[in-house]
């Protein structure tokens, strides 16, 4: 595909600028064209040229002059993220497209399923990206791909900054030498302890790895130990689905796949606002309590990592993000009703958030049930929006008050 | 400006998406013209109509085509924020252009000084913004303009929140009623404690300011309470150069600029690795014994948060970013000299450090010494970068080991 004009002109533009102010601005797409459309004749040959493999298996465009444009937005941001990792001097970092229809063949070959998501090839290994299609996003992924994520943990401040990565599932095991906990899984950043002391601190064996689900002090001993790779692969594998999650830019429509009947408990809140702060803790104390449910998985959004949404969703939701919300949306309509929280400077307790979760599990707070917001499902023209709005506004103010709770949920 | 084509078309074919799939879909930009072109005749009528008015101060562009192009990508950026704020509830933002040729009248007027500065009318208040021209970075600052900058502290977990936020400049005050702090200034962040018992754990008298520099536990108490308003910012606007300050994209121009004869002490650390934590541990604890010292603000940059500029710094600088650094950079000519590490598993001891940061003040360590750099001041072209790259790198290796130290440093 050609790209002319605008980017290739916007980095001239920045040549002329001295090498002191260059140091941070952020590149543009220089016009260049990295990114291989990949057929069943040229992928072998193609894919022996790089040590990683980045391929979007893309929607058939086809006649279709929309789905094209949005093809064309998305490479976009793969021929940024190329550009950017053209100058990494360890790795050759290589960018393919394979589309669902005219490259059946290939598609099959490499074991492409899922549309719309990108495959990862790294050495025997395929890790799928189901994260914003954004350039900055997709390359900050592939550095943590690129990353031993076996880290060694040798002294109190290494460890401290193990119990910082809260918003993570991690693994932490203690062995005699480096090579005894080698598992490559993406985004399961296993550490080892080689010291004594260190392991005492943790309460670690010889060999046993404890397995810590994101934002819990308290880790769970992975029984069983000796392990094989394969088992601690295949335990992880079942818990991967944690009580209180993170919504983060790399991983957001897997997590959001990942729905429960068809429903999220969606929560809302600032980490960097002191009422936001103060209702993540008492989240993170519900979802203590209730770590051994597997019918509940809270979705935290902190609406600082989502700039652009924020509006979009005070709107569709009926709410306002600037004080913490908790929710239940339906994932297919967008359908939500929102627990009441009478002022911001007044947070539920704790055991008052467990009762409403309960309730959510049980069915008595459904978000189906709130029949107001049916409206938007035969919406699906931008033109009214600002109407929409008024009236959205106006009905979910009342959203809450409604008493008449029954599920008519048929899942 | 007219946009057409590719932009507005996205917006269409993400209509046909099902509402609970569009929850989570980053906006595209429309193709509506929202950003005003203000001129002497209609600037005052444009600024009537909103709450809050965006502007940004941009150069002339008349008949050079690179700054034509340069600020078209710059205006999407402005038109996608513009975009996505339509539908904030509360507040109308509205986005404005000053030509610094074309509009001098206009600028005068409004006091506009620096140029590619963003200047935001808020109330009777004007503040810059000099970070990344992005939108979704923009429109993160934009909320946290909007938002109260006072935040009342009731209980252990919102003072729990007060602390976690380290990263900025804070003040917390002990004040009978809610309207004794009500200091408007962007991002100082105010926090008032009307219960005794949390003004007992921090040994708040009635009526006393603290002030926090970033990543420093202790305060300093704020001399002669009680105050005016002008009294508080007099202090704070002397004291907001910190001695550890962190990059971050909203203000990152701004910070660059503020450099210290020249130069920037950079310290390169990843938060979530356990390696950049614990460096950062260390860079705190010298950070703190010197935080006496005016002529001492190091910068530290992470690099997940600058995705996209990773493999150029690792080039310009000839260093390995996936594990901590931390050098000398004159802001000209972008030369540099890093610390000799060993060992990413042996980090230098804060003692260490505190000594090669001592060497760099007195001038022992200087990056203009650093005489296999110069190259790159004759290099504008992006044709030559592989070339350049693999010279680079080979003599960047050897930059460490050059001992001929002395300071050619004329400033």
């Amino acid at each position: 595909m050609k790209w002319t004009s605008i980017f290739a002109i916007v980095v001239l533009a920045l040549g002329v600028l001295c090498w002191g102010q260059r140091l941070l601005e952020i590149p543009e797409y220089d016009g260049r064209d990295r990114v291989h459309e990949l057929t069943n004749k040229n992928y072998k040959t193609v894919m022996k040229k790089y040590d990683i493999m980045v391929i979007y298996y893309h929607k058939a465009i086809g006649e279709n002059l929309m789905a094209r444009k949005q093809l064309e937005v998305e490479e976009l941001a793969l021929e940024l993220a190329a550009q950017v990792l053209d100058d990494l001097h360890d790795k050759d970092i290589g960018f393919g497209l394979v589309d669902v229809k005219k490259d059946v063949a290939v598609a099959k070959k490499l074991g492409l399923e899922e549309v719309d998501s990108i495959y990862i090839f790294i050495d025997d290994e395929i890790i799928e990206y189901d994260g914003e299609l954004a350039a900055e996003t997709l390359v900050e992924f592939l550095y943590d791909v690129i990353k031993d994520p076996v880290e060694i943990i040798n002294n109190e401040r290494e460890l401290k900054g193990f119990f910082n990565l809260v918003e993570d599932i991690k693994l932490v095991g203690y062995f005699k030498n480096e090579d005894s906990l080698s598992n490559q899984k993406s985004f399961l950043i296993g550490l080892t302890v080689t010291s004594v002391q260190i392991a005492t601190n943790l309460k670690l064996d010889l060999n046993e790895v404890n397995f810590y689900e994101p934002f819990m002090d308290e880790p769970v001993i992975i029984p069983g130990k000796p392990y094989t790779e394969a088992e601690l692969i295949d335990y992880i594998e079942e818990h991967d689905r944690p009580t209180l999650r993170k919504l983060e830019p790399h991983s957001m429509y897997e997590t959001w796949e990942d729905d429960i009947n068809g429903q999220h408990i969606v929560a809302f809140a600032e980490e960097s606002d002191p009422d936001g702060f103060e209702f993540l803790e008492i989240l993170k104390e519900v979802a203590g309590v209730n770590t051994e449910n597997p019918d509940l998985s809270i979705l935290w959004i902190d609406p600082d990592d989502f700039p652009l949404l924020v509006p979009y969703w005070e709107k569709t939701f009926g709410i306002d993000l600037s004080s913490p919300q908790i929710g239940v949306v339906d994932v297919k309509d967008a359908d939500s009703i929102w627990m009441e929280m009478d002022d911001e400077e007044n947070m539920p307790t704790a055991n008052e958030l467990d009762i409403w979760i309960e309730e959510v599990l049980v069915g008595k707070i459904d978000p189906n049930d709130n029949e107001d917001h049916d409206d938007f499902d035969d919406i699906d023209s931008e033109d009214s929006d600002e109407e929409k709005e008024k009236k959205d506004n106006e009905e979910e103010d009342d959203a809450d008050k409604n008493d008449d709770e029954i599920n008519y949920n048929d899942d």
